[in-house]
């Protein structure tokens, strides 16, 4: 069920500085892209196994501000799962005793695709993403 | 030279707990491994592309005991990265103005191979290990 790690989301408090420190370590990094819908502002760093996203917040009532605020030099957000069913995902989570956040249902991500977050509290303390393939 | 993801550390109150909990959702996880020498035991958590390395304090003094005060519920530690040459690596860090923690020099680490870690404040928050392949 729990398949490829997708990424991991860095929040930082400064997007062209940070995308350029990865580029200067010899990582390949894109160019910031605006997701309104989503609140935040990010930048992909490619590393041949997996992506970071780095992320910053995009306007009013980012769901990332308050992550900012109480961790003003930045940190590392959550990591995010492929799976190949949202729906099974959040039965299985949910018979195993961890709640989803929001409203319970999978809403559609940054990446198009069906995504859900557990509680952090209910997973070690990690927020983790589930996306569907 | 900031190559393959090699793992996602996560720091847990209850080892066996979490490990349960990712062996339900369809993960392989190993046996716990005691590394006395690094203060910490270990759950390896396999995921197709990389591995996550559930972490919980051993023994006195271990260097995450602080972090799970400071975070009872667990959280992400830190994400690790492989490098070809970890004495180029460490050159490149300090050539871009990141400083490296402890005494600067490069450690044996859990797997026995030469690692640093960069100085959260100057890598956008995050800890970032760096391991030599």
């Amino acid at each position: 069920m729990m398949n490829w790690l997708n990424h991991i989301a860095i929040v930082v408090p400064d997007l062209a500085a940070a995308a350029a420190q990865y580029k200067l370590l010899g990582a390949t990094t894109s160019a910031p892209k605006d997701l309104p819908e989503h609140g935040v502002t990010v930048v992909f760093v490619g590393i041949p196994n997996t992506k970071i996203e780095l992320m910053h917040p995009l306007g009013e009532g980012s769901p990332i501000a308050g992550f900012l605020e109480k961790n003003p030099a930045g940190g590392i957000h959550h990591i995010c799962f492929e799976v190949a069913e949202i729906d099974e995902t959040s039965a299985k989570l949910r018979e195993i005793g961890v709640r989803i956040l929001g409203d319970g249902k999978p809403k559609f991500g940054a990446h198009d695709r069906p995504v859900l977050f557990a509680h952090p509290k209910d997973f070690q303390g990690a927020l983790i993403e589930f996306q569907q393939t």
